[in-house]
């Protein structure tokens, strides 16, 4: 059993003293002999006494917590959030409490229950993968209880949001694919249902269409296909591959093991970029192009959206839009450096 | 301002009847009328009524909540010791309140703090690097919420431990490096003040002992050290390093670098062996040898002993070191294949 907290009754009890004589020496009020006040203080810190946040909080209605819902701390990606929101909560003298949703829905709504239990001031979280369902968010903004978004879209939820610009992000990217020569690029889609893979994928068929490029649906793989290896070596054995732009880094590594087997060399013969400037992007052999969504501006902004609206919550909706910004590495042929 | 919470009462004073007529509709003891229940029950799910967690918790004395403080999760190490965590707790029916160090004291003291506040029923921590005060921790004892504390051990704080054999770890990776015919073996340490960093230094000392080689402090480097590439850089030109030994799998991606400066080979002219196994290990080209730690295994005994702590307080202090495993990658030159 925890033992119970210990209140200001226990300490009155054992000095022989009203609960209010006690109160008021903890809380600086009223007249109490400096003695008995120095008595009390001494013996509630003995007795490991700290004020109940309920009641305090109760009081001022804010327990300055903010919760954070996020899928997954294996991405670099949501690290790089963090550090961006902390910096932000920390000096507004906020702390946060962080629940992982594990990128499953239940776990998302029991952790919206539990941050709501713990009456934080606000909530930011990205929506995992598998949601249809979104009354556990609407009982968040219910509540009262401002909540902002980030990283992925919902047309369900009506409030602010922060999140990359993924159509741009992918069009930059395979545009400058096109500029440099390449004319067969490869494409492996991110998981369904989600705006991100929506996004990118229409990026990438913006692209090709501004270079007069016909879309082959032979060299569009689904990362969530179990034989996905496979048919990355089918793509590159059978069509003159020059060019590949995957949904995320960890894609764009597949593509390398590929390759190295069948000898195919990165970049002469194909060129290769990447999605999300993870920490892998560096690590690879050659370095990987990729993109950068900016996650640390990300977590910035989002946080900076909760605080205006747990300050104003009749505050108009804010959204942004953040610059995705193409990382060029060694893995793409500049066509400068062919015509030398 | 956050909308207060529908209570009973509110339900009550909207349909004319007594709260301890809701309280019965709601809770479904004592006689209430069928009718009646059920327009009890619509009015309370459509003023979104949830009971009051702090009510509730204090009729059982559980949040079914646990508190989680680690360092940061920039490294992989921390989110699979809480995907360990997570599969123990989830399937007991905890939700996790996850809170970030940042490696710094006064932010640990503060999230020890919101933990308590929310009421956790247990915490599990890594202490962060900064700490040289152990009273907050000794705080969550005194309240007698149970406390587990993982990967770094400090002889300040009696509870129980899940840590790595972080001697034995450094000691087998040595260890294989002499009898693989290295000499002169570079290490880098790790933070000071951290058991991990001690420890593994100490086998490493230990593993050269057994050889018969003698320690030359010029080959050993500290990572805090702003010169530490220039300090790579020298060792690597002036003594005749055949191996090296670092603390971390992103020390020895330094090496990587500055032997691919130097033109020397790696695994050829030198093998290399890092720590922790983290992703990095299998990006890099040559894949890097390694120790890993069980993060995973690491996390599950350490939530099963606060769980076994929180049923049954009077428990004897469970310690647990884990076995530290040498991976063998192509970072590292094998005599037998020297001999063929």
């Amino acid at each position: 059993m925890k033992k119970k907290r210990t209140s200001i009754t226990d300490i009155a009890n054992a000095l022989n003293v009203t609960p209010s004589t006690v109160s008021r020496a903890l809380n600086g009020g009223g007249k109490v002999s400096e003695k008995k006040r120095l008595e009390i203080l001494a013996l509630a810190k003995n007795l490991g006494y700290r004020p109940n946040p309920i009641a305090k909080s109760l009081l001022e209605n804010r327990t300055h917590t903010i919760g954070l819902i996020i899928p997954e701390f294996t991405h670099h990606f949501y690290s790089r959030m963090l550090a961006g929101i902390e910096s932000v909560t920390s000096k507004a003298g906020y702390q946060l409490l962080i629940c992982t949703s594990n990128e499953k829905q239940k776990q998302e709504i029991k952790s919206t229950h539990a941050l709501l239990d713990a009456r934080v001031d606000g909530i930011i979280a990205t929506i995992s993968k598998m949601n249809d369902k979104f009354e556990h968010l609407q009982e968040v903004m219910d509540s009262g209880t401002p909540l902002v978004l980030v990283d992925r879209f919902s047309e369900e939820i009506e409030t602010p949001y922060v999140i990359s610009d993924d159509f741009n992000g992918a069009f930059t990217a395979v545009d400058f694919l096109c500029q440099n020569g390449c004319r067969n690029i490869l494409h492996i889609k991110g998981p369904e249902n989600l705006s991100t893979t929506f996004n990118r994928f229409m990026g990438f068929k913006e692209a090709l269409r501004k270079h007069k490029i016909e879309l082959n649906e032979d060299l569009i793989l689904e990362s969530s296909d179990p034989n996905l290896i496979e048919n990355i070596r089918s793509c590159l054995k059978d069509f003159q591959i020059d060019g590949a732009f995957t949904y995320s880094d960890y894609l764009a590594f597949e593509i390398y093991k590929v390759a190295n087997d069948l000898n195919i060399s990165i970049p002469n013969q194909l060129s290769v970029i990447g999605y999300a400037d993870e920490p892998i992007s560096t690590y690879l052999s050659p370095t990987l192009s990729t993109v950068n969504q900016q996650p640390f501006e990300m977590g910035v902004t989002g946080a900076q959206y909760l605080l205006n609206k747990i300050n104003n919550p009749e505050i108009e909706l804010e959204f942004k839009n953040l610059e995705a910004k193409l990382v060029i590495r060694e893995s793409c042929m500049k066509r400068k450096l062919q015509i030398q």
